[in-house]
């Protein structure tokens, strides 16, 4: 890999709307996806929105995932951005998939700080 | 516009290394662009890293902003996700690369949830 970080954004389609809606339970399920993946969890921050949705993150060593959901249309906003070669972030993003319920998920992997990447290895 | 949001997946280059090392400076330039952005800011959690380096997250009522630096790179890893049309995400994008004195950034957006936004827009 010749980037810093790999940064995946992920559309969930046809999940379960009380969950997507249920803060303690986005926050639980987003954190057994960082867990899964094999991240450090260093700090959660989550939100209920009136009337409803829900956003958060989860800061992990290896950078973050976050959340936006919109429960009454059963989808959910997710990216997962991991660096270094330890975690893989499409673990976290199969494993929020699935406990989201996802009826299908479209994810896309972008590279990132590829060219600082190759500064680096050329003055090294 | 159709989407349900907008994210922007921004690469700082050539930023003052000090402040993307100092976490302090990281948090108020985070939480300063969110509201020169107009958007309203719930929470901000931010991580200095050992030996450098600073990710963090500042989560906003239309939905977030995230940074993770390499200050020995002078580099910056930038998204902002912003919903609604109140806030324009690129406004927040610009207040950062300026504040982190970026010598040149390359950014692009995103939309979030196309699809549903259809659907809900065939239903309603």
């Amino acid at each position: 890999m010749n980037a810093l970080g790999r940064h995946i954004l992920a559309e969930l389609y046809g999940c379960n709307s009380a969950i997507l809606n249920d803060v303690a339970k986005v926050e639980s399920v987003m954190v057994d996806a960082a867990l899964e993946a094999g991240a450090e969890v260093r700090e959660a921050v989550f939100h209920k929105f009136s009337p409803q949705g829900v956003s958060g993150v989860v800061v992990i060593s290896e950078s973050h995932l976050a959340i936006h959901t919109w429960p009454e249309l059963s989808y959910a906003a997710v990216d997962v951005f991991t660096c270094g070669d330890r975690v893989d972030p499409w673990d976290a993003c199969r494993c929020l998939a699935e406990k989201m319920q996802a009826a299908e998920y479209e994810a896309t992997e972008f590279q990132r700080g590829n060219r600082n990447r190759l500064l680096a290895e050329k003055v090294s």
